[in-house]
């Protein structure tokens, strides 16, 4: 069974795969397969049953998992090691029963439709008392760690603890309520919409801006300009406008960019504290074309070097002309 | 001038670079380049003059520096952001007067040339009271980072802030110090040399281990056994056998691996108070290949996914029948 395993100095967590292990010959020439329609496994996967389905959205089981919440959490030691089995869910969220690739290219109501299924799903596994955090991401395009191309699909993982950088992200925002009595993220969103100089695009309740401190060309952070900590009941009522916010982003992307990869990540209070985040934690979503590889040496620092400054990504952004 | 700019949510600092900015269109088809000797920009710079030279290892200032030492350092608000100008100081270490592209391929000798100038180097760089922390590290090959390959080069790069990552790994440390009296790592020295399952190889003063929380396929750190927090001073009088098991190390993945791109990072303790992480932090070397591109996910949430269990890692690499 899979593990997760914790790094004793920093305290990240890790999942070591297992069972799904590939040989190490394989990391030398990994392959990466484009699928057409008739050999697509997610159009054979939408035909049959899944854990949950509404409005053409599906969401199946992994079938490599690499989580299972068949036995219960529980941390072991293993010499000043941390570790458990890999406990939790992975789920696979087919977007659309047809073979279209990019979320870019779907209608607003499709995309409407999986922000609502990540929203169902969260409120489901949050009754799971060993849930601690539910992640919510996608990765489009090889350079953004997907191996078959062809079919739009995001994942939803539900882990025992929570992720290094969400509690970064909370204790930080934390720290700045407690010092100014205001939220970070909504101060944030008032500064950015007045100097405006990297504001990629808004509509009433979303802003979508390059953050002041971009660790990547063209990093785009979707802010919801209303105060919520917590997806699932933030985007009640909003979820039309955060659908059309994300396919204008997206087409941004698609056309200025030459349809790069990309990844996004819902961030969202951690499920069983959601009421101590109330005030002071706002969630967003992260979106981020992977385009360079620049500065490896950042994975072991942490020390980002940005080639480009975010109100140049901003501005190149802006002036896309987007057409579906 | 290129600027330090702080993310106010988690306190990461990245170097957003403006002069040498590309434009956002360079992005779209990053191009690398590998060059025979003949149009080698190293091979020109090595015969003119450098800030410093020895034993034909020649460190010069980056042609394009990122950072800037002719400014005093000095933070300012922007709003609720931080900022100051990218203050410090952005060198090259040609590793050899001769056309040669991996360090694997160097002589020991020249490896321990190489390590001595980072010491040496660092050793001057202190002496700034602008300086919190020097980093020294490796981008070989273009998924590494490299966009111009051909000649066995590094990067030494001294800023006036803490990494991120610098300040976790020594604050968990401390923490284990503080209940142990006892260093973190000399016990993983222990714990690893007792149980061999992740030890790659090893000599009279080093050991590699793949670590027990790996983020990344046949990731390395290479450990001293003997305790020093500093980097300057750990490696006095142990040069020949760094050199040796760094040698050994990347001959290990140029033949197992198939000559993969790959980054190193020197981590050693911050420069101004050094004297203050003398008992429980402990240098050593991260030393990892880029193989993949697995869980784009991971860089908004510190969350990995490891395809393969290091144990398998170490046992592969201990395998690979290394010869110059």
């Amino acid at each position: 069974m899979s593990q997760l395993r914790k790094d004793p100095i920093v305290g990240r967590w890790t999942i070591i795969a297992t069972e799904r292990a590939r040989r190490p010959a394989a990391f030398v020439d990994p392959l990466s397969t484009t699928t057409d329609q008739k050999h697509c496994p997610y159009c054979q996967d939408i035909a049959s049953p899944g854990v949950y389905e509404s409005q053409g959205v599906k969401v199946i089981n992994s079938s490599s998992p690499i989580l299972d919440e068949s036995k219960p959490f529980e941390l072991r030691g293993h010499g000043l090691y941390d570790v458990c089995h890999s406990y939790g869910v992975h789920e696979i969220v087919l977007e659309t029963p047809t073979h279209t690739a990019n979320m870019a290219d779907l209608p607003p109501e499709q995309i409407n439709a999986v922000m609502q299924t990540y929203a169902l799903r969260m409120q489901t596994h949050r009754k799971n008392p060993f849930v601690e955090y539910i992640l919510a991401y996608k990765n489009y395009g090889v350079a953004a760690g997907s191996r078959n191309i062809g079919h739009a699909r995001s994942q939803i993982m539900t882990v025992p603890v929570l992720p290094m950088r969400v509690l970064d992200k909370i204790s930080g925002s934390k720290k700045y309520f407690d010092y100014h009595e205001r939220c970070l993220f909504c101060d944030m969103v008032t500064q950015e919409l007045k100097s405006m100089e990297r504001v990629v695009t808004q509509n009433e309740d979303f802003v979508v801006i390059t953050p002041f401190a971009s660790r990547f060309p063209f990093e785009t952070w979707i802010l919801p300009k209303g105060h919520h900590c917590d997806f699932v009941e933030g985007i009640k009522g909003h979820e039309d406008s955060l659908a059309a916010i994300m396919k204008d982003l997206l087409l941004r992307f698609k056309m200025g960019l030459n349809d790069p990869a990309y990844n996004y990540m819902i961030q969202t209070s951690p499920v069983k504290k959601a009421s101590s985040y109330k005030d002071d934690y706002h969630w967003h979503i992260e979106v981020m074309p992977r385009l360079t590889r620049v500065a490896g040496f950042e994975r072991g620092t942490g020390f980002y070097i940005c080639p480009i400054p975010p109100e140049m990504s901003a501005s190149f952004l802006r002036e896309v002309e987007i057409h579906a």
